[in-house]
This record gives C-alpha cells, structure tokens and sequence, in this order.
C-alpha cells in the first residue's frame, strides 16, 4: 500500500491549540480546524478533543473518514521508538500515553506520532524552505526553543533521543541566568520567549517605561509575540534591547551549529521568529557572521520558515504518509 | 578483493613529523618508522620523505611492498570527494597536491587520503576506545583543535566538508581573543596549545612567576604539552589557572556537543590531552556536567583516546582497506 496518491491527515497538538488538516496528494491543505488543548483536563479529555478536531477537519474538506489513509500527529514531547506513545510531554504534562493506540482505535486509521519539532523540520524539508535539502537543521523559537535535525531526509534523534536540544547549549557560559532545565546561560534564558518576558517584566518592574505596560490588559500577563512584535515598532527601547540580545545569542547558537555539523540548510520559524519578521532575523544573521563561517561556505544558507505555523501538521502527515507506506512495503501489503 | 585478510599500510603526515605503520588483518601493528616532514622544503620533498618512512616501516615489519594491499594517509588539511587530492593543509603550506598521484606511482599501491582528525576518529572506531559505536565525535586538542563526526560509521563531512570544526565555535562570545581564523572567541583561543602558549608568555613577560620559565631553553621557546604536564606536577599555579581555563572552555563545547548532536560517545584525544591526563580530563568532564545533560544520559559516555598517537596511522589504515575493498567490490573484482 503505497500512499502517494491518497489523502492524509496531520495533527498538531500544542500546549494551547490544536491544529488538524487533511492534506492531498500534493500537499495542498483542502480542510482544517483548530481547538484549544485544555490539557489542565488531563490526557483523555484532550485525545477526544484530538479526535472532534480531526472530524471537524475532514468535514471542512469534504471527505470521509474512510477517504483517509493514515495520521500523522505532532506533540511536543518524546515519543517511544514505533511513534506511539508519549514517553512525556512536560507541556501537556503527559508521561506515557498511547496515543496511537487510542487515535488508531477512535478514527480507525493508522496513526504515527513525532516530536513537534522534528515534525515541523521534515514539513519544510518535504513542502517547504528545504525540500531536497540533504542536511537540515529546523530551529523554531516560541516559548521555548527546540531544533531537528534531518540528514538525508532521516530524523537524527541521538543516542538518548535528545538530539537537538540546541535551546539549552551553552551561550552564555559565566554568569548566565538559571534556565528552567536547571542548568545556566542556555539558549532558552536569553532567547525563548518565556525569558524574554521574565527580562521584560523585571525591568518594568524596576520602573523602566515600555509600551509593554500599555499593551497588556494586566501587568503580569504573559507578552505574547505580537505584543513584542507591536512594541518593536513602536520604537520600545527596553524590548529592542531585549530583543537585540536574544538574536544575538541565537545568532551564536546557530554559529555552534554551523561549525560543528555544517548543515546545508538551516530554516528558522517558531512564534518569535514569525511575529518579529525581517529586523530579528538580520540581527540574528549578523551574529552569525560574526561567530562562524558562514560567510566562506558557499551554499550554505539560513532560511526563514515557509510554511510557518502549519510545518508541524504538514510535517506529521507527511511522515505518517512515509512511514506507513514503507511499513506496508516491508510487511508485504505493497 | 576483499581486503580483510591483508597487510596493509597508514601514514600520519603531521606538521613536524611522519609516522608509518603497517598493519595485520587484526589491526595489529608489525612495523613501524618515523621522520620529520621538512614541510619548509615543500610539497615534493614531503611526499618523498613518506615514501622513505613508509619503506622503512616495510623493512621494519620484515615484508615487501607486494604483500601491501592499500595505503591509507591521515593529512592535516582538506581533501577532494575521491581522498586524492589535497585541496589544502595550511600547516604543511599545501594547496591542490594529488598526493594520491604520487604515492600510488611510487608504490604501486591504492592509495586513499583522509583528514587526520577524521582518521583518528574513525580509528577509535575500528580499534579503539569506540568500537561498534553507533554515533561517534572524536575531539583532539593539540596546537589547534578538531573534531571528527562519525554517524553508523560512515564520516560526516558536512555540506562544505568543514563538519567538525568545534575549535571554532564560539565559547567566549562577548570579549573573547582573537581567533587564528579570523574570528573571535573560538575555543582555540582558550583551550589549543597555540593559545595556551600565548597566555602562559604574555604572563611571564608581565612578571608572572612560572616553572616554565625554567623548563624551556630559551624564553620565547613553544611550551609543549610535556612541559605543561611538568608544570603541573610541580603545582605551577601560572599554568594550573591557564590548563582550568583551557579545561572549562572545552567542557563547554563539548556541552554544546552533547545537547545538539547527542552522540553515544566522545572520545577525548591529542597531545594536550594525554599528556596531562587524568586532572585535565576530569576538569573537562566537571565543566561538562555543569553544561549539558549528560547526567541523565543513560550509555552515553566521554572516553580518553585508546589508540594516543597511532589513532590516525591505524583509521587511515583501516579506512584505506575498507574504501578499497567498496571500490573493487562496485567495480566487480570481488
């Protein structure tokens, strides 16, 4: 059963949304839909929540549960060696739950889950900034940042299956700030966006002015990325600043990365990359010039996200697509 | 022909020195001679000279050229897709040299080349502290710093084939020294002997008291790794805050190693390394705790080099009779 030409679905099920498609043959989204994850409820409340997503999903394009040949599902977690259960998802506050055994049984298709990340990094290598890229490194910053890393058109995963944890290397290593991995001066304390709102929150609470404070309908609220975004330009001194660092050090974490694997590609999408557009990503492009080089390696590029928030449902679905298809391959049904 | 039951041959060409071995099937050494490279009197004179060690270590292990079935050369440099041509080893001062040409004509002999530090890593492999490891990175610290990246094997270069370069990522991103690349803050500029060197110099030239000062003929003299390990005997503390330094930084990039790539293994090696053993390395493995995860990784491990000074005679041994045996194989002399 090879699944080239047949439709296929993807799920992303994110700490606040979840986002579900069905995709044809080519890639082309033809129906979507989109829940809140409720993951306060526990995990059963959100796989139905998954489920009436993905129904929601089919009915917009129009088709039949039967028309569907197999589920791709993104999570943000770990997940077992077959794709089927989540080892643990901190955001989901998830450990061990077989999803593929519920979904499968629910939609009666067959289901492969995969890391977010990993998901949203063969989305843009199959569809997006990167098709054909033979070594690919997917760097998403949001909330926290995480990276795959794609060789071949494979998921490297590592040997302990934390490959590309490049939110929590080192760079700042004397004095960095704690990061919520319980090590110092990760990535993540001066580039995701749960530190740059800590950054942000601490000066105002100093009593440094920001467009911020007006921005917020309360004072302690999380600073979503448009706010940042909206802030930057409106010329807000204390976010610009805040947010010259984090592309900085993000420029010198993708330096590490190009020095030690020398990746073809490396596509950069995520929440605060999307949001901030063009300024963040020269700034961070200057960094990188000026720790690695990527100036001599002709080729070598770093490109934006193309297919933006939907990498991870792409990516999803298209995995399942090849997976399932060389299972089938493997065990005959082809 | 399969190679596997043959004798075969390896070169080091380092910066002051050639070394040769010849090798049995069972990776054992059975002969072996040693030169300076004399790399001031250019490319011809060196390629010379390994003839002449390589015929010495033929003489030396009692066997002649015939019963040699491939020789494999370790280059401190860059090398062509085939491991024919040298596209560039700045410390013997060669560009475009078809070593490759050379050799094979003198010795009648196949004749693959590879990067030393690629060569080394993947004689740990073979024979060494990483036999059967599915994913390897071999760092060697001597007077510059390289790493060499093996996945199931098989060498990753990288997209511009610099895939390794951990001497020049940056450790030291803000006010770091300048870097013999161009850059600033590489690791080198910490933790090489080039720079340990400058260091523990431009301290004496201030006053500093030292042993070294005592341990080298003339002041301005290169301190080698031998004389760092004395210095360190004798509790010298100019040298002892300069090696924690070195120590610190390198466990820092390792860190970033072991979040990014996630290896099952590094292996530890080079000149600076072995010669101050089991202090320097656990500094490094301190310093690595405090910037990665590896004490939650299950399996994975830092090791010292097995091999020491043979790690790259022994890979470009191996290396040569394995890509020799591929080639007759694909060209159906099997």
């Amino acid at each position: 059963m090879v699944l080239e030409n047949q439709l296929v679905a993807g799920v992303d099920v994110g700490g606040t949304k979840i986002l579900a498609v069905v995709i044809a043959p080519g890639g082309e989204i033809i129906g979507r839909a989109k829940k809140k994850t409720k993951s306060d409820k526990g995990p059963l409340e959100v796989l139905q929540r998954i489920v009436l997503t993905l129904q929601e999903a089919v009915e917009d394009a129009g088709v039949l549960w039967k028309d569907i040949a197999a589920l791709g599902v993104g999570v943000p977690g770990m997940l077992d060696d077959e794709g089927a259960v989540v080892v643990t998802a901190p955001n989901l506050g998830w450990k061990n739950v077989n999803l593929r055994n519920f979904l499968s049984g629910e939609l009666g298709v067959p289901v492969i889950a995969e890391n977010d990340v990993n998901a949203g990094t063969y989305g843009e290598y199959i569809l997006g900034a990167a098709r054909g890229v033979e070594s690919l490194v997917g760097v998403f910053v949001g909330t926290g940042i995480g990276s795959g890393i794609l060789l071949n058109g494979q998921i490297f995963r590592g040997f302990n299956r934390i490959a590309g944890e490049i939110g929590h290397i080192p760079v700042v290593p004397e004095g960095g700030q704690p990061c919520s991995c319980g090590l110092r001066g990760c990535l993540e304390t001066v580039s995701a966006r749960w530190a740059i709102n800590k950054r942000i929150h601490e000066q105002i609470k100093k009593g440094r002015k920001s467009l911020v404070t007006d921005l917020l309908k309360d004072k302690t609220q999380d600073i979503k990325s448009s706010v940042l975004a909206r802030a930057m330009l409106g010329r807000d001194k204390l976010v610009a600043e805040v947010m010259e660092d984090a592309a900085r050090y993000l420029g010198i974490a993708l330096g590490c990365v190009i020095q030690f694997l020398n990746p073809q590609m490396i596509v950069l999408g995520g929440g605060v990359v999307q949001a901030l557009g063009k300024d963040f990503y020269e700034a961070v492009h200057r960094s990188v010039c000026e720790h690695s080089f990527i100036k001599n390696l002709t080729g070598m590029r770093i490109e934006p996200s193309y297919l933006g928030d939907d990498a991870v449902v792409l990516g999803a679905a298209e995995l399942a697509r090849r997976r399932i298809s060389e299972m089938s391959e493997k065990s005959g049904n082809s």
